[in-house]
């Protein structure tokens, strides 16, 4: 077996994903629509349309059409940077002594480092076609803020990126990526827009968070003609888009006959894991095959593990729609010492709805344990990981160390979703022995779930 | 045509080279051989394994063998990130407007960030099946130190890496890297060597320069058993090792019925373009096929096009061999205002030979001009590249947009070596508007070139 299969699959260019894979048309429980915050109502196009683009708020509701098809500039597009290698990790299995066979989709060989590239590209080109000027967004890690850049910089398109503030600090040189690609950077929260002025005002010297930019990044878009806001992940238009990473990943075990047990993705807003195993749910939800899938999230910011299934606001301001989904409440802010990203309060609506009908696992992981993957990971596989990515790492070490102990040759397929070149401020932590494990009190997680807007749905 | 060629041409494992291709073999003028600095001798084998491994100088020196095995446990190491794509170009032909072909080979999808790699597990190789402890270096812009350090991890070797001072306080985090990986990095000019102690004492305040680490490191590996040295770049088996990169790309081009017309690399001291031409100048030196072959090397640092062929130091403190090549002298430092990369002050003797015997071209480029086809080639092609890397996109393009006068449906064929993720202090230099040329005086290369040992060869 080991002579046959290559320690990197690629696809050929006829071999790639025509069309994206839609999740919601093969549940049978569909994700709880968004709602109007004012109303209570659920929200209809019109109402998003002024802050989404026309074509993708058609996908973000659209729970029925199993598959869509890729525009053909989108699927040139990624042909710049995909198909991306499923790696077969022959040197991290030797260093485990597991009989377990790992494989890992590796989506970081891009300038913007991750898989956000996908879901960048898809909303770009949907704002280039409705004649907007630009599109204004949020980024934590910085990640997100580069892939839309650089979709943006490719169609001509103005980027206006609302940065949050810890992560603008400790990641100058991302931000000067994005300035080479053409885009506007903005710590947040800033003093440029109400929101902002807002929540600087009630928390001075916050280092902000992922709801709060989202807030910033949303006013931004409505109150200029001409843009658009658009988001990295949660949304349902996004793990559509992030479908191509489990569609590729799929052909290219099935060429070479091997069914997944285990998948593993970590989990922030769930961008990467509900792209990774949207072919294979699509299985398990029509009783075709069955697979372990685990979600994998820092102990610092448990949505999964120890949230509540509630409509909550994707951001802190709260205007956006209110979504249901697992949530520790958009007034929670993990603390500033957790350095492994993966830091938003809610989790995407479709996923929360899997989890809670039993379809996934969820684990919560300390992030100096998932440090200590990454430089395992890095010294024996070569790539340096994104620490979100390292989630997904640590789970996978451990499926495969459990292995070791039954002899069970279990197939471990996860999500390496990006490179952490632009965080070594974390790994410089890691390395000095100054990390911290920051695991959030039942006090504080029941302080910000009792803010919950009140909901009857 | 546009049609058939793939936007990646990638080999499949049974595909990749199983041999380096030694071009000193095919060379009728061979190039002159390393002299002893004391007795002004070519200096043999057993002088020169104080120094390095004892494989690695039978390669140094051997100068007749065309083909040289890849050991299986190298070929098992490339298999983690080799083979690098052949891209071809075609959002920058769009942009460019240009009937010409482009095609990169891009050596940059791996946490080393460049081609220096491929000689790094090399050498590590060979150290450790030669049963040293470790091995000691030098790092410029950070490539050549984090490959060494990534090869050490997996073979278990200790790594110390000297970096050019100017490098360790602008690339912080390329220390990072190489110490997750379990380096110890040094800036250079130290403390800790002699050579060290007196260049700060004559030059006090200076940025450094690789000749300079270089002088450390070798006196670091002399002074202690069970150490040697290596070197990412100049020497003889250090584009033994890079042909790799040439055969790759033949073969891939091959496979499509492409002939380059223009092949053009990057020089400083010659590992990526001595690896990217081998198997075309192969074919040029025997008569069976011809080559427009460019080198593209900084103003600030134009050894090819402002040096002298002649006997040197590759090292400032002058306790290496000498090697016959083009060189702007061994006290030559390049201002410290250039950000381009390349700053070496000597070239490998192999290049120097072929170009003195009229078998390739040189350009210098200036850096602005550098930077401004870097930015447009991120825009368009998506990867942010390395700034020595870029030095061939300026001249690729040059190229085109000659074509697109004449408009000749030439073939170029350029080395992308590395992506630029650790050079953001550059690009902000650029994006700021603050970067500046910084081209010497004849009489700065006039007073360094009069400074050249006497030898009489």
């Amino acid at each position: 077996m080991k002579d046959k299969i290559p320690y990197k699959i690629y696809l050929n260019e006829d071999e790639m994903p025509t069309h994206w894979y839609n999740l919601r048309a093969d549940m049978k429980n569909k994700p709880s629509p968004l709602l109007n915050p004012a109303t209570g109502k659920p929200l209809k196009a019109g109402e998003l349309t002024p802050i989404f683009c026309e074509e993708l708020v058609k996908q973000e509701l659209d729970d029925t059409t199993p598959f869509i098809e890729i525009p053909k500039e989108i699927r040139d597009f990624y042909k710049m940077y995909r198909p991306s290698p499923l790696v077969r990790a022959y040197c991290l299995e030797e260093a485990l002594d597991t009989p377990a066979k790992i494989y890992y989709k590796f989506e970081g060989n891009n300038t913007s480092g991750s898989h956000k590239l996908n879901s960048a590209i898809a909303q770009a080109y949907y704002a280039k076609k409705q004649g907007l000027k630009g599109v204004t967004t949020e980024t934590g890690a910085g990640q997100w803020g580069t892939a839309l850049s650089m979709a943006c910089a490719y169609l001509n398109l103005d980027c206006k990126v609302f940065m949050v503030k810890i992560s603008y600090e400790q990641k100058p040189f991302r931000r000067e990526v994005m300035r080479t690609y053409g885009a506007s950077v903005v710590p947040s929260p800033s003093e440029a827009t109400e929101v902002g002025r807002k929540i600087l005002a009630e928390h001075p010297g916050t280092t902000g968070s992922l709801g709060c930019a989202i807030s910033e990044a949303v006013e931004v878009a409505v109150k200029n003609p001409g843009y658009r806001y658009v988001l990295g992940s949660v949304l349902n238009q996004v793990l559509l888009h992030q479908s191509i990473i489990g569609l590729e990943t799929k052909t290219a075990l099935d060429k070479y006959d091997v069914k997944p047990d285990i998948i593993i993705g970590c989990a922030g807003g769930g961008s990467n894991l509900g792209g990774l195993i949207a072919p294979f749910m699509r299985e398990k939800l029509r009783g075709e095959a069955d697979y372990r899938i685990i979600a994998v999230e820092p102990a610092s910011c448990p949505s999964f593990t120890r949230g509540t299934f509630a409509y909550d606001f994707a951001d802190t301001g709260m205007i956006c729609p209110l979504a249901k989904m697992y949530t520790l409440g958009s007034s929670f802010i993990p603390s500033a010492n957790h350095a492994g990203g993966l830091r938003f309060h809610g989790m995407s609506t479709i996923l929360s709805q899997l989890y809670h009908d039993g379809y996934m696992e969820a684990v919560a992981v300390e992030q100096t344990s998932v440090f200590e993957a990454a430089v395992q990971f890095a010294r024996t596989e070569g790539i340096l990981p994104a620490p979100e990515s390292s989630h997904a790492i640590r789970t996978a070490i451990d499926e495969a160390l459990k292995c070791k102990k039954t002899g069970e040759e279990k197939n471990i397929v996860f999500g390496l979703t990006g490179t952490g070149y632009f965080d070594l401020v974390a790994y410089q932590k890691y390395n000095d022995g100054t990390m911290t494990d920051e695991i959030p009190t039942d006090e504080e997680i029941a302080a910000s779930i009792a803010r919950l807007p009140k909901v009857d749905a």
